[in-house]
């Protein structure tokens, strides 16, 4: 399968990387490739990552393209950018990129501009996965991965025991293809459990303030949430 | 040790019967016992639950007084309010009866005006238990329990497995106190978890809408969260 992954970040990586370790063709989505090859600067909000060339002199299946030229071939698209530019990235790529097309939706509306821990806004009326929903009506979006580190989204049995990915999303034949894919990564079927419609997104994107607290008091990222007696 | 339990609804009267069966003394509080008393029609915002008066009859163990009376002799308070209304009720019963006490919140401030699924208000930016701290800084304000039906909180083992509670507060020695009252509830000590301050408050009650979701989805409530890997 063809993606296009929006994000050049950590997130975008590491879910690039997995995808072209499973056959799949990948272009990563940034705004000014030629920028984004140029930084020489670590790049992430939270723990510093490698400036993107590096990255990508190590993984020389990744391409890289602008947002609209990646999403353009793919037949999925994957949102990894920051939830507060999501949007915008969206309206660049332009819908006759976008529709018909599944799109999942990995990001968080987390804003930084208070310092940490950040804030969730949309937070509890609105969510970033029901704004992609609707002011994109022709993609396909569903909600998942969002919860944990992405380490964890593509290697599922780095956390010990049991532990579960969520769907949310209108669509049903989009949400049994992402399970499919979400299976592909190792995660076993009856840890991906689907909540229903794309409002149910808001629940979703809200366990990040939980989540964060988690990883200050755990000092790591290796743990995830699961629904014991589901 | 003597416990005043602000609420009668279902989680308030499964709280009162568990603390009497541990031995402590427990008044419930209500803002006006007569009229609780006199209710004949069932209660709840959920399921319906039998009237005050019909379960009073079957715990007669457990007494009922105002918010401020019930408080006035008590050690600890619960708060098992609605969440809309927590500081009402707070305000009713005064400061000269919460300060230098444990106050323990299990409140969720649900709002219910729009129908169902409810919105949580605050949500994003603020919580209930920060709400309460900052208005009443005298009180020892605790939350936890939240997080899971009212079944769950006082019988952890009726769900199979390992699962959690979460503790926020800004006094440790509150916490410790509350740390043990959960142990004889039959939590074990490994699945208590102390998230740190009041403001990681905002992340357990923002759990709420996803639990909301699950609910609906397993057509029950005999579930709860864990977080593995911790």
């Amino acid at each position: 399968m063809r993606f296009a992954v929006f994000g050049t970040g950590v997130v975008g990586r590491t879910v690039a990387a997995k995808l072209v370790s499973l056959g799949h063709d990948v272009l990563l989505g940034t705004r000014d490739p030629a920028a984004t090859l140029a930084r020489t600067e670590p790049a992430g909000t939270g723990a510093p990552v490698a400036p993107y060339a590096a990255w990508q002199a190590e993984h020389p299946r990744v391409g890289l393209a602008t947002f609209a030229e990646a999403a353009r071939s793919a037949e999925v698209l994957v949102n990894a950018t920051g939830g507060r530019v999501s949007v915008d990235v969206l309206t660049s790529v332009g819908t006759e990129h976008l529709d018909g097309k599944v799109l999942i939706d990995l990001a968080n509306p987390l804003d930084f501009s208070g310092g940490w821990p950040p804030v969730l806004d949309p937070g509890n009326s609105d969510s970033l996965g029901e704004l992609l929903q609707r002011t994109f009506p022709g993609v396909r979006v569903v909600k998942t991965l969002n919860t944990m580190n992405c380490a964890v989204m593509v290697d599922p049995a780095r956390v010990a025991g049991d532990h579960d990915v969520f769907l949310s999303g209108d669509d049903e034949e989009a949400k049994a293809s992402v399970r499919e894919l979400l299976h592909s990564f190792g995660w076993p079927q009856a840890n991906i459990l689907d909540l229903g419609g794309i409002r149910t997104a808001r629940g979703v994107e809200m366990l990040l303030p939980i989540w964060l607290s988690l990883t200050g008091r755990l000092g790591h990222a290796d743990f995830n949430f699961h629904v014991q007696g589901a």
